[in-house]
């Protein structure tokens, strides 16, 4: 069976951070609060999100380079070469970002979440629901 | 800027697991030890992955309904529909599966890796590195 592997997207980031090179690496290191704008046909697949939630946000972090898969850590020079699937570098061969986030608050399509850092434009591909049992975020 | 919004598997699930509907719904409900085959070409982008790491797997659920926004939760009729995006239900836009296992060994290009509830054949796209502090998985 020939799969489509196509993403779509269903939203996109609105973000005060626009640049790669000023974004925090990870939320927690200091990435402001940011929203989330679905586009209008996906709004159904929102209904049981709530504020207060904490989600996954999936992204396609659209300016990662996807022919490299070794990086050195936080693109520190004096860092060991490291295979991609071994760090989060947006540079990977699918540059699927994951960001854990908590809902403060849902306008319509609009979700405001913090912290993320990814930047303006970023496409949304997926939210999903923290389980904590799994702990996988 | 236009994206690319293609996906390349970068390797594929081996499990004993061959049925969705057969399939736990997620890893932590009895799934198996299963293996990753990751493609040769992207052998690099393993180094610094080692036994013991727990990892994130991202996988393409290729069996997913792209044109669901809607379920019952567990698939129970008895449940109310909700929001794809405030479910884990592989139907969904983009149907990216998140699996969170501990790596047991690693032979070359194989991964053994467990609990993972993904069929056999699987596509993978990613391999993340656990970030405790974010918990994200």
């Amino acid at each position: 069976m020939m799969a489509d592997f196509e993403l779509r997207p269903v939203g996109l980031v609105r973000s005060a951070l626009t640049d790669r090179s000023g974004a925090p690496r990870q939320g927690y290191e200091g990435a402001p609060e940011a929203s989330i704008e679905i586009h209008a046909e996906f709004h159904r697949g929102l209904d049981g999100v709530k504020a207060g939630d904490d989600v996954l946000i999936l992204t396609w972090l659209h300016q990662g380079r996807r022919d490299v898969l070794e990086v050195r850590g936080r693109k520190d020079p004096r860092n060991p070469l490291t295979g991609v699937f071994a760090t989060r570098s947006p540079d990977r061969p699918n540059p699927i970002g994951l960001h854990r986030v908590t809902v403060t608050r849902i306008d319509g399509t609009r979700l405001d979440v913090r912290p993320l850092e990814a930047i303006d434009g970023t496409p949304v591909v997926d939210i999903k629901p923290v389980l904590d049992r799994s702990n996988d975020g």
